[in-house]
């Protein structure tokens, strides 16, 4: 019986595993899913981006600010080499590097002053006496400033040149500064004294001209950098954050971006460059920066009449245009003279690249840039942004080199050379991989100087890219706070009302060409982003943080003044991280094209205020533009739409991708390279660059005011050209986020 | 025992049952695969290829010619419109139609002779007596002609005006023809004869202008179309295919295409227009097209120097350059008098558009187009072409309709307006839709005329589309032959030895704007084929088919003398749409980047062969250039050798997505919108048009020959610009296939 049990057992187990074998292996289940199925769906991991901001130390953001500005390196200088090598270190580092990081170069045109020459300027008597030689170089308070590799304060690409004349003062140096002067006396053979702000810097010499004037002198004033204060003995650094009296702010002065002599084109060895005398948008003569404590001298012992109120500055004398020249006191019947010994040379200048490949779409290239060059030893521009780009690349490195993660997307880094002679390295690199970019790259996130002040963020930004940025912003804690979130303290200060969201914080648009997003939005039309912490406007009228492009700019400086504690340099550090780890991630792109909509209609409305009663006066129609706006917010609706009734994790990779595409070309889709013929880099219609203080569609608006101030037909045809340009840019890009058949 | 062999049999079956169970649903097989993922992989059905193949109708091709050719149908004209009612009908048929269709219109800006006031031409003499009124009208053989709609022969957009003067044989109206006779005479105040050919249309009366010429008269000579032959007793139509003594080609007298008035904007209403004084390339002359029977009476009748051989035609007179004037037989001391009336006026001119939505990809468009628009009745331009079209869309409709076939990929036909008047209907589509298509479209097929003869295949495209060019046209029967596939036909008439390939058919380039590829290959860098079937070389030197642009372009002259039988028809919807089902349908897309290489390497050969001695004379280096060429062959060997390794089958979409993209967008990185701001559309800087007889980069031999013409230090900077202009574009092109992270 046993025995039959046992038998019949057995045969039961072998009919069972029978039936199991048929079940498995007979029965079709339907094909089995490959491998890499789960991962094509894979969001962005919530528990990741915390760990990342957790792990931003301050100290780490202070070791890399110190080992950035331990010497002044401005562009291609060894300076300059050192920090390349320092970022190739830490970006091919084996613990904590990227996937791999390289150094390109471009040969570009620079400008400096010559070491063995330097500039001057002096006021000088009708026998040539010297009665007065300006400080060449900015007083010393700390050992930085003693290093040699401090370059003098200059104008890049001034030109060289020596000019005598009778002292003016010409207020901020703008067209309607000189022709005022010029409305009560004659300019001719004059050299201008005028403050920094108000114009470009290269404008100033521009303007000037025109008038027949032979030279410039610019200056800060304490009014407009330092609420007015100017002793060194106990107001200025080292006792504060504002600009000791001997400071100077260097700049590039000409107006265009990217290599001077190559314009549209990389700057390879063999590459046609244009003559130096071609170069546009460059100073006519020359232009040389001073310290204000000299500009006090020299304005306060100006003759003539008193300007107007809008003119005065801080200093403790009535300003007078000078009649021309200095009255009958210090520096009686005496004149400026400006001796300008800058050159021009060809320089090989590099950006430094690096990558961490995305392993579900390695083709979609995630952005984020800074510039490396400074004018001196940079500690806030550019080196608190490298600082917070290398903390960002430590932690990210960390994650890959330990096997723990990858991103979907591929992130390219770019630490940009020569960016203080105008944008340079970034502008190069789009112009050599215009196309690749063009087609791969969802953003770039700029982060240039982190830190202006420790108050609150501050953002600029492609309409599109706002919700990601809130969405990061809220999950920080703002510097100094262990409760109140960047995204809360940020509305406090910067603020507007939204009609789909309410009070919600106000990020800028991107429409100068400050920093190295200008390439990418303006001439490849890459949405952008540019983050930064900044000030309390309720406490300083300062233009910029007083050492801006001067000597004082140091860690010292940085450290003590901007951001004691880096706790400024950590929210910046932690939101921008954030904003590039959603991009990176996150299986839908993070962006909204219904705020892009919300963005153009704010820009309709300024039109239909500001300009409509006289378009029409003139014949032209806004409907064609309205029209089209509506089209655009319908379009992003029905988009919106179909995003929510999605089911993309489960729905073919295809139908993201795509969805993803229309989101990462909107911004492209504004571009228009015949738009701005004379506007060197500016193509997207809606963010160029503008003249007009009408905050709207630039091209319409200056055409616009152009054509009421002349009242000439053919600048309102212009005018209606421009009109005609943004509707169809903005239709196009409607077309893109629409599916109706009959807009293909 | 019985019932104990039964009992034991149910519980082994129960046990069976619960193992098949346990098997299937117990033990996890890995997640199973959704739906969509096979369609996902589905690539190009060879089945459903040959059963289209098969289904190409002759009798249907000729029934469409039939209903296309009832009536004249100039774009905008009532006959036009009927034809816009026909596309419609035939595409929106529930049984053959596609998804949907629907019309687009533009606002464009059309030239027309004066219906009430025909353009008219005389010899008169000096007291105003007509001696000679030259003819208005075509003769008509076949009822066609009679048609009140046949529009007179005219210049459109040659201006309206008088102008009388001597007359002078100018022969083909080049710049250098009209230097030679003004060696030899005073040109001011003449009229001018010329023939066609050698010059364009417009460029005749722009380069008579500067002489002095007030007007021009522009007539075929049969020795450039009817090899020879004049008579129509028995020689010309209707006894053949040859131009009758009074036929007249009209055409557009444009240079640029496009809406005139709008150029980069789509002509919408309320669109910015320049003034019609700006159009660009309009003649500034009087000009009018004549038959050749008259201009036969106005050449043999000229006084003056026998005019050299190569001005020689086949009236039976030597041709005379005119003294100027005529000779003292039959038009003693006259004048030719020239009366033209033509007008612009803006008109509201349709493209009808037709869509298959794709299954896959829809946002992936591969388009098809031809123009409907034609200058008389059209049979052979365009109507051979949309009767070609036509037939395509009836089987692929009949497949969609019956569900039996759904493409991966969107498919678009455009049936363009306009085209005749300047390529417009298809350039304001694209300057319209520019964003979403420069986006999305795989390539564009054009069949315009899509039989010029009878004899072979013809196909000019981007080198990325020779190679599903071959494929399609080995798997046809050429025309007429049953065993003779299109490509063995095709070698025997047109070759070329490739280095890779050895002896292959020679694929044109699209280097020209001779049709509605223009727009989508120049303006938006979208991979273009012009497909057609055309003559025997060897047994004809006519121009272009006789009857182009006369009244004599019918369906009697089509199915008699170009295509009877329909079979060249048919060979041409056979691969031209087995093109399309290939771009529509392929897993992969079947372009090879690699032959992209061969032609910039047979361009880069031609550069160093023509230009590099002297360029390297003038201190500009070929390498940059050379090395650019390398690298782009290396990315493309390197690319397609990923591919070669790659299962794209059952790899990720993602993956094959990619590798679509860069092959999609591959034609879109030669674009340098800044590259030829005079000459409208033209952006692609590898087969722009190109005034330089050397076969290779456009902007580059137009710019050296230039330079080595004038040795001005600024031209040869242009050829050194134009140099780095395509270096750029071809390496850049290059990173576009290139993964190399130090090539991001």
């Amino acid at each position: 019986m046993l025995k039959k049990l046992l038998l019949f057992s057995f045969l039961g187990l072998v009919v069972l595993a029978v039936g199991i074998l048929i079940g498995h292996f007979g029965i079709e289940k339907g094909v089995s899913a490959p491998g890499w199925l789960q991962e094509l769906s894979h969001d962005v991991d919530e528990g990741l981006i915390k760990r990342f901001i957790d792990e931003v130390d301050t100290k780490q953001l202070e070791e890399n600010l110190k080992a950035l500005t331990m010497v002044p390196h401005m562009a291609t200088t060894a300076g300059d080499e050192a920090t390349v090598e320092y970022m190739l270190k830490r970006w091919q580092d084996k613990d904590s590097g990227l996937d791999a990081a390289w150094r390109e170069d471009y040969r570009v045109y620079l400008s400096f002053p010559n070491k063995d020459r330097p500039n001057k300027v002096t006021v000088v008597n009708s026998t040539d006496g010297v009665l007065h030689l300006l400080q060449e170089k900015e007083m010393a308070y700390t050992p930085d400033q003693l290093d040699p590799e401090v370059v003098q304060p200059y104008a890049a690409y001034g030109p060289a040149g020596h000019a005598r004349g009778k002292l003016v003062y010409a207020n901020q140096g703008k067209v309607s500064d000189y022709e005022h002067l010029n409305n009560t006396m004659d300019l001719n053979g004059t050299i201008a004294i005028v403050r920094y702000g108000g114009a470009g810097r290269g404008a100033k010499a521009i303007n000037a001209a025109p008038f027949g004037i032979v030279g410039v002198l610019v200056y800060t004033d304490p009014y407009d950098i330092n609420d007015g204060l100017m002793s060194d003995k106990n107001e200025t650094y080292p006792h504060s954050w504002y600009l000791p009296p001997s400071g100077v702010e260097r700049g590039s002065f000409t107006s265009d971006f990217g290599d001077p002599l190559t314009p549209y084109l990389a700057a390879k060895n063999g590459t046609y460059r244009i003559p130096e005398e071609d170069i546009n948008g460059a100073p006519p003569i020359p232009i040389q920066p001073i310290g204000f404590e000299d500009a006090k001298i020299l304005i306060c012992n100006l003759s003539g009449s008193v300007a107007p109120d809008s003119w005065q500055g801080s200093f403790p004398c009535k300003y007078k245009y000078g009649g021309p020249g200095f009255d009958d006191t210090y520096f009686k019947d005496s004149e400026v003279q400006l001796e300008v010994y800058n050159y021009g040379e060809l320089r090989d200048s590099a950006n430094v690249m690096g990558v961490i490949w995305g392993s579900v779409e390695p083709d979609r290239y995630v952005m984020y840039g800074n510039h490396r060059d400074s004018w001196v030893h940079g500690a806030i521009d550019p080196s608190s942004g490298t600082a917070v780009m290398l903390e960002i690349t430590r932690i990210l490195g960390q994650m890959v080199k330990s096997g723990k993660w990858r991103p979907r997307r591929t992130i390219i880094f770019g630490s940009w050379g020569a960016e203080e002679f105008g944008l340079i390295g970034s502008a190069e690199y789009t112009e050599e991989y215009i196309s690749k970019l063009s087609q791969r790259t969802v953003a770039y996130i700029n982060v240039d100087i982190s830190v202006f002040a420790n108050a609150t963020l501050r953002a600029s930004a492609s309409p599109i890219a706002q919700s990601v940025i809130f969405t990061a912003s809220k999950q920080v804690t703002s510097a100094g706070s262990s409760s109140v979130s960047v995204y809360d303290n940020w509305i406090r200060y910067f603020n507007k009302t939204s009609p789909t969201y309410g009070v919600i914080p106000n990020v800028g648009y991107l429409t100068g060409a400050g920093s190295d997003y200008a390439s990418f939005i303006h001439y490849l039309g890459i949405s952008s982003m540019d983050i930064s912490y900044t000030y309390d406007r309720s406490k300083t009228k300062a233009r910029i943080y007083p050492a801006y492009h001067t000597a004082y700019d140091t860690f010292d400086y940085a450290s003590k003044f901007i951001d004691p504690g880096f706790t400024s340099h950590q929210a910046v550090a932690r939101t921008a991280g954030n904003v590039l780890l959603r991009l990176a991630d996150s299986l839908l792109l993070p962006f909204n094209c219904s705020d892009y909509a919300e963005s153009l209609e704010e820009y309709l409305q300024a039109t239909v205020d500001n300009f409509q009663d006289k378009m029409n006066a003139s014949g032209i129609s806004l409907e064609p533009l309205k029209e089209a706006v509506k089209f655009f917010r319908n379009a992003a609706t029905i988009l919106d739409r179909a995003i929510h009734n999605s089911d993309l994790v489960n729905e073919t990779p295809l139908k993201t991708r795509k969805i993803n595409d229309q989101l990462m070309l909107l911004d492209r889709a504004f571009l228009d390279p015949l738009a701005f013929p004379n506007k060197y880099g500016f193509r997207h219609v809606i963010w160029a660059s503008r003249s007009s203080r009408v905050s709207t569609f630039p091209g319409l608006a200056d055409a616009f005011e152009k054509a009421q101030a002349s009242g000439l037909k053919e600048d309102w045809a212009q005018a209606h050209k421009h009109l005609s340009i943004i509707t169809q840019a903005i239709s196009g890009a409607a077309h893109t986020l629409s599916e109706a058949h009959s807009e293909m």
